[in-house]
C-alpha cells in the first residue's frame, strides 16, 4: 500500500489534484454555464472573465438538444483555453420544488426532458476532450439544511423521477466524473453511499469514471471510499489520507477499494492529458449566448398580439432588471461574463424608449407608461443562489405595485419577467395582455430579449416546470423543506405535472406551455411499435404568416396499467424549425426501456404489455391527437408461493386448476373454511388469505403439508 | 417448559381459548356494535339474535362520550348474557381514506375524537367484567390486500395519527386486550412486529393484556411469539404449538417469551371468570340504539327550514332504502338483530305517506313526489364490508337519478342518505332543500331517522370526516390503495381535514360540520394554562326558538412551531345541551399531552413552549372566537456536536461564544473558508456546514482537534 495512493484521493487544494510520481496535476472548476476559474489566489468567490450562457433553466427551456450540444462544446473551447480538466456540470437534480434555491441551475421537473438535454450538453463538452462532472448524484433538490438533510424517497419513485435523468446521462454519454451530493438519501450520506455510488452507478449503470465528493461532502472518508468515492475535494485532507491508511492497515478498509480509487483518480488525470490547449472565439460565443437566450424565452400570454412590437411605437421601459440584468444566479455558479447585454440599450436599437427605473418610484413609471404607446415592465424574483431555497413564490411587492400601477395607465403593457425558477403570476396576469418569461439568460440575454420583443426572434421556449395558480397547490408543498434532518418525498412519483395532472388540478400555465408568433395545426398522429420502442409521426403545419418553431411533445399513458402511473409522461420531443404555410413530418422516437416503470418486487425495470395511447400536442395540456398502439410486455411472473394469495393462485391458470381441485374434494366437508369458500359473499374474505395462512383455519381444505406441495407443484 | 403452554397460546377452535390444567376455556366472539355469537357449528357467519346498534361510523357522529359508554355498559350485558368473555372491538383505525371499505367500523379521521370515545366505549365494556380487544393494532386503514399489504409510514405520522388513539384506549381505559392487525408496518407483520407489541404497546403504554391475532393474522408462530403476541386465533393449531415447542428446544425461542404469553392468557381467562352471568332488556337496548342513531344523524343541509316536517305534510316516501334499510355493513361484525325498524313505518305513523321503491322506476317516484307536499328520497352506498374497499365516492347511478328526477317534480326535496362512508354530494346537492346523512344506525335506525325528520330529535350530529367536492382532492388519493404489497403513507400526518386545510382547498361540508334546527351562538373564548394543560372556557347562546345541542370544538394553532403542524388540530369537544334562550357556560379541558408532537430526534413527544391559538367553534371550517395563551415548553435541547451546523452553533448563546473567539482569531487570516466566513453573501453557504466538516477545507480555521474542544466545551 503507497501512501500517495491515500494522498491521490483527495485534492491538492481547492481546485486541484494531487500531483506526484510522474503524474500531473489537473484542474476541476466550477459551471456549468460558464467556467469559473478562481481569479486570484485569496477569493474563491471571484473567477476570470468566460463567457455567461444561460444557466440550465433558460437552456432547458429551449428544449432543443442541439443547442444543449453547441453550448457544451463552446464550454470545453473556454476550458481548454484556461486549462480547465474538468468542468463541474451539468447539474441535474429535479425541480421538486419551486422554492428549490438552486432551480435556476437545473432543467426541470420531469426526467425525460432532463436527461434528453444533459446528455448532449455533456457530448459537447467532452468532444473537446474536457471533462463533464454529473452533479448532484443524487437527490439534492434543496439547499435547507443541504449538507445533512436526509431524502426520505422510496425506491420506485428514486429509479423512476430522481436517478432517471442520470441513468441516461451515465449511459448514453458517459461522463468523465460524477459529483456525488452533500445530502443523505434514505439516512445515509451520498458520499458514503454504496448502493448508489456502486451498485447502481457501477455494477448497474457501467460507469466507469471518478466519482467526486461535492466540495466538503465527505464526513467519513474511510466510508466514503469503501463505498465506492473516489475523489473527495478539497484538500489537502492529511488527516483524512492517514485515516485510510490506518484502516487499510488495520483490515477494516480493503485495501483494494483504496487502490481501485486512487487508480481512476490517476486514469482521470492521464486522460485529461490528452487535451491539446485551445483558444475561443469570445464574440462569437456571446452570439451563441444570445441564440441560446432567444430561443429560452416562453411567451406566457399574449392577448390582441401586442407582441411583436413593430418599432413605430413609443415604448416606455420600466423597471431596474432593464438596465441592470438579473442574468445569473448566486453560488458556485457565479460568472465573471466576458460582456454584458442590458435590454435597455437593445431596444433603444430598435424603438425610441424612455426609461423609468420604477421599483422605488411606481408614479413616475405610471406617467411615463400613460404617455407611451406600450409600456415594458421588467420584474422578477429577487435573488435566488445555492445555499437557501425561496421562501415564496411571489414577485417581491414593489414588482407586482409596479405592474399594477403601470397597467393602469397603459393597457398596452407587458411583463418581462428575470427569474431562476417560476413564480406566481396572479393575480396581476389578468391585468396585462402581455407576459414575457425570460429567466436568467446569461450575458447576452438582454439583447435577445430585444431580439423577440420586436419579433426578430419568434419565440419558442417552453415551460420545463409547470406554473402553480398557488404554493400550497403544488405537489411538494406539504412536504418541504422538512425538520429535524429528514424531507419526506411524500409526492412519491408525482413530482411537478404528474402530481397536477394526477389530481386534475387547474395551473396558471401547464408543463411544456409557450406561445409563438405564429400558430400551428396537428395533423392526426400515427404510431407504430419497432423493436426498440414506438415510433410517433405527426404532421405540423405553420398556419401563420411568420417563420416558427414549434416544440413538439409526446405524452404516454397507459390507462390499463396494472401500476398507479402519472396520467401522461413526456416520453418524446422535438424542436421544429416551420416556415410559414409549410408542414414539417415530425418524426419522433420512443426507446423502449423509456416506457418502463420500477418493479419493486423484481428489483428491475418492466415494460407492461398493454395499450399505450401516445397523445400529441403543443404542451401536457393542450394534447391535438393521440395514436394508440399495443405493445409487447417483458416477460415476467410473480412466481406463486405461500404467501401468495387464494385470489393469486386462482388468477393463475396452473394455480387455478392446482387450488380447484382441493377446493372441489373439501366441498362437501362441513369445515369453516370449506363454507366460506362456498359462499360467494365471503370470498372477498377469503380471496385475500394467503394461501399458507387458509392451513391455519380449523376446518381448512388444506394441511401445512399440502400447501408446500401445491407449491411445489405450481413451479414456484 | 410444558407442553400446554403453547397450546394455550393459540384457539381451541374459532371462538374459543384452550381449556387445560383446570383452566376454563373463554368466549371471544365478534362486535363491535353488537354481540356476534356464531349461532350453529358449521355457520361462521350467522350470529345468535343481539342488538344491532349504530356501527362506529354512526356512533363516533354523536361527538358524546357518554352516550359511547352506555353503548359499551350495553354491550357488555348482552356478552355477560351471552357467556361472551371478550368482545372484538372497538376497532379505532384511522379513516385514512373514504373509500376504506371497512370505515363504517372505525370512528374518524381525528385520532383525538378516535380515542377519546373509545376509551369510554371500552370503559362502558368492561364496567361489565367484559373484557374489550382494541383493533386492529396497527394502521390497517384499507381492505386491499389487508392479509399482507405493508403501510409505508414514517415515525411521526405513526405516532401522531395511527398509534395516537391507541395509546390513549391504552393508557386510559385499559383494555383487556388489543387485537394485532393483518396487515405490514414498514415491511414487518403486526403480529410479528416486536417494535409494536412489545416496544411501544407494553414498554412505553404500560399494557398489561393479552395481545391476540386477527383471526388468521398470523404467519409465524414463533416470530410472534417473539414479538410479543400472546394468543393466535383462530385454532386449533396443532403445527404452529409444535413448532413453538421446537424452538425453545433448540434455542431459537426464549422459554421465557413463551411462558410469558402463556401466563397471559391464563391470566386473561381467569379474569374473565370473575364475570357474573347476565342478561339484558332487548327494549331497553332497542330504545338505545334508538337514542344514539337520533344523535348520529347529521343534518348537512336545511335551506329554507324544509325541516322539520311537522307532520300535516302528504309525503312521498321513496326508494327501497325506507322499507328495506341499510343498517349495517358486511363482514364479521354482521349482526342478526332482534328486531328492526324501518323508516317507511317509522313516518308513517307521523303523516299521511305514500310509498314508490324508486331505483328501478324513477318515474313513477317522480310522479309521486310531484303529487306530495313533500319527496324524501332514500339513497346510499351500494355496499360496504370489510375485505373490500370501495372503488368509489359515488352514489349508484340509480339513485343520483332518481334524486334528479324527483327533485325536478317536486322542489322540496330531501335526501335521506344511508352510507357507511362518506359520499359525494355534488352536483345533486344542488338541486335539493335538504339533505339529512344516516350513515349505518343499526337496528332502530328507521324510527330515529322519522325522529330527525319529525322534530322529535333536534339533530346535533356531526361529521367525524371531510365530505370532499372531489376523490381527487383527498390527501390520501395519490397512494390508495398501493401496490405490489405496499402502499405509500405519503400525505404524512395531512390526514383528512389536516391535509384538506394544509392545502387551503374548498371541500363539500368540512370535518366536524352539522346543522341543528336552532341556532348558537359563541361568546368570546377566554382560555388558561393549567399544571394539566389549557382550559377553555366559552360561553355558547342557543339563539333559536328550539331546544338543541350543539357540539363545541376546540382547535389548537401553533403558528410559531419550529415543525410542520397541521393548521389546526381538533383538541377538545363536548356535546353540549341548550335549551332555548339559554346560554350554557362551556368548559373545555386541552390535556398538556395532546399538545405535543412526536420528535423524531429525540424518540420522545415534545409540548414546544410558545403561543397556542385555541379557536372555539362548531365545525373545523366555522371557528367563531379564538383565544391565545402562551404554553411553556418541554425542557428538550439538541447537543451541540461535529455534526452541528455552524448556523446551529451560532444560534447556541454557548456555541456561539466559543465558536466566535475561532473566528475572530481567524479573521485576519487568508484561508479560502476565512475568506466566506468573513463576508456577508457567503454566510448561507456557510451557515449550513456542520462544524467537523469545515475542519476538512484548505485554509479552515478548525482542526479536527480544536473541533472535538469545542464539542467537549460546548457540553455535547
Amino acid at each position: 500500500m503507497e501512501p500517495d495512493h491515500a494522498a491521490l484521493t483527495s485534492g491538492n487544494d481547492f481546485w486541484h489534484t494531487t500531483p506526484g510520481a510522474g503524474l500531473p496535476s489537473i484542474t476541476l472548476t466550477d459551471g456549468p454555464h460558464g467556467v469559473r476559474l478562481q481569479a486570484s489566489e485569496d477569493d474563491v468567490v471571484t473567477g476570470r472573465p468566460a463567457t455567461c450562457f444561460p444557466p440550465a433553466v433558460a437552456g432547458a427551456s429551449t428544449w432543443d438538444p442541439d443547442l444543449l450540444r453547441r453550448m457544451g462544446e463552446a464550454l470545453g473551447d473556454e476550458c481548454r483555453a484556461m486549462d480547465v480538466a474538468v468542468l463541474l456540470g451539468p447539474g441535474i437534480n429535479l425541480k421538486r420544488t419551486p422554492l428549490g434555491g438552486r432551480n435556476f441551475e437545473y432543467f426541470s421537473e420531469d426526467p425525460l426532458l432532463t436527461g434528453v438535454l444533459a446528455t448532449e450538453w455533456v457530448r459537447g463538452l467532452q468532444s473537446r476532450g474536457v471533462g463533464a462532472s454529473l452533479k448532484h448524484f443524487a437527490v439534492n433538490s434543496q439547499e435547507t439544511d443541504r449538507m445533512r438533510i436526509s431524502a426520505d424517497v422510496d425506491e420506485r419513485t428514486l429509479r423512476e423521477m430522481y436517478l432517471r435523468a442520470f441513468q441516461r446521462v451515465v449511459t448514453q454519454a458517459r461522463p468523465w466524473t460524477v459529483m456525488c451530493s452533500y445530502n443523505r438519501i434514505n439516512g445515509t450520506y451520498a458520499s458514503q453511499n454504496r448502493w448508489l455510488l456502486t451498485d447502481v452507478l457501477r455494477d448497474e449503470w457501467g460507469f466507469e469514471g471518478v466519482v467526486v465528493s461535492d466540495w466538503g461532502a465527505v464526513a467519513d472518508r474511510v466510508a466514503a471510499v469503501a463505498a465506492g468515492l473516489d475523489l473527495t475535494m478539497p484538500g489537502p485532507d492529511d488527516t483524512g489520507d492517514r485515516a485510510l491508511i490506518d484502516a487499510v492497515a488495520d483490515g477494516r478498509l480493503d485495501p483494494v477499494a483504496l487502490e481501485t480509487a486512487a487508480g481512476r483518480v490517476r486514469a482521470l488525470v492521464e486522460r485529461a492529458g490528452e487535451r491539446p490547449p485551445g483558444e475561443y472565439d469570445a464574440d462569437a460565443h456571446h452570439a451563441l449566448a444570445r441564440e441560446i437566450a432567444g430561443r429560452a424565452i416562453v411567451l406566457l400570454k399574449n392577448d390582441g398580439d401586442v407582441l411583436p412590437l413593430s418599432g413605430g411605437e413609443t415604448v416606455a421601459v420600466i423597471g431596474e432588471f432593464a438596465r441592470t440584468p438579473r442574468y445569473q444566479g448566486g453560488g458556485s455558479s457565479h460568472i465573471t461574463p466576458t460582456r454584458l447585454d442590458d435590454a435597455l440599450t437593445a431596444i433603444s436599437e430598435s424603438a425610441p424608449v424612455r426609461f423609468a427605473p420604477g421599483y422605488d418610484n411606481p408614479d413616475e413609471a405610471a406617467a411615463l407608461a400613460a404617455d407611451s404607446d406600450v409600456a415594458l415592465v421588467f420584474a422578477g424574483s429577487a435573488h435566488e443562489t445555492e445555499g437557501a431555497d425561496r421562501d415564496t413564490l411571489d414577485l417581491p411587492d414593489a414588482h407586482r405595485e409596479l405592474i399594477e400601477r403601470v397597467a393602469a395607465a397603459n393597457p398596452r403593457t407587458v411583463v418581462v419577467l428575470s427569474n431562476g425558477a417560476v413564480v406566481r403570476t396572479s393575480p396581476w396576469e389578468a391585468r396585462v395582455p402581455a407576459i414575457v418569461e425570460g429567466w436568467l439568460l446569461g450575458q447576452a440575454g438582454g439583447a435577445a430579449i430585444a431580439d423577440v420583443l420586436f419579433g426578430r426572434v419568434n419565440p419558442s421556449g417552453r415551460l420545463t416546470e409547470t406554473i402553480p395558480l398557488e404554493l400550497a397547490d403544488h405537489p411538494s408543498y406539504l412536504d418541504f423543506p422538512g425538520e429535524h434532518g429528514h424531507v419526506r418525498y411524500g409526492e412519491g412519483i408525482h413530482v411537478g405535472y404528474r402530481g397536477f395532472d394526477a389530481r386534475e388540478q387547474a395551473v396558471a400555465y401547464p408543463f411544456g406551455f409557450g406561445l409563438s408568433y405564429t400558430t400551428f395545426e396537428y395533423g392526426a398522429a400515427r404510431a407504430t411499435v419497432t423493436d426498440d420502442g414506438i415510433e410517433v409521426r405527426v404532421p405540423v403545419t405553420n398556419t401563420g404568416a411568420r417563420d416558427g418553431r414549434e416544440v413538439v411533445q409526446v405524452y404516454v399513458s397507459v390507462p390499463g396499467s396494472a401500476v398507479r402511473r402519472a396520467p401522461r409522461e413526456l416520453k418524446a420531443f422535438a424542436s421544429v424549425p416551420i416556415a410559414a404555410g409549410e408542414t414539417a413530418g415530425v418524426v419522433l422516437r420512443i426507446a423502449r426501456e423509456d416506457l418502463a416503470y420500477w418493479d419493486t418486487r423484481f428489483g428491475r425495470w418492466v415494460v407492461e404489455g398493454g395499450e399505450y395511447h401516445c397523445a400529441v400536442g403543443a404542451s401536457s395540456r393542450d394534447l391535438r391527437t393521440t395514436a394508440v398502439v399495443e405493445v409487447p410486455g417483458d416477460d415476467v411472473r410473480a412466481p406463486l408461493t405461500a404467501e401468495s394469495s387464494v385470489a393469486e393462485w386462482l388468477n393463475d391458470p396452473r394455480g387455478a386448476a392446482l387450488l380447484g381441485q382441493v377446493f372441489a374434494a373439501a366441498a362437501g366437508s362441513s369445515g369453516a373454511i370449506a363454507h366460506l369458500v362456498a359462499d360467494p359473499s365471503t370470498i372477498s374474505l377469503v380471496g385475500s388469505l394467503p394461501l399458507g395462512r387458509m392451513a391455519a383455519f380449523p376446518g381448512s381444505p388444506l394441511t401445512v403439508e399440502a400447501v408446500d406441495k401445491l407449491v411445489a407443484e405450481a413451479g414456484g
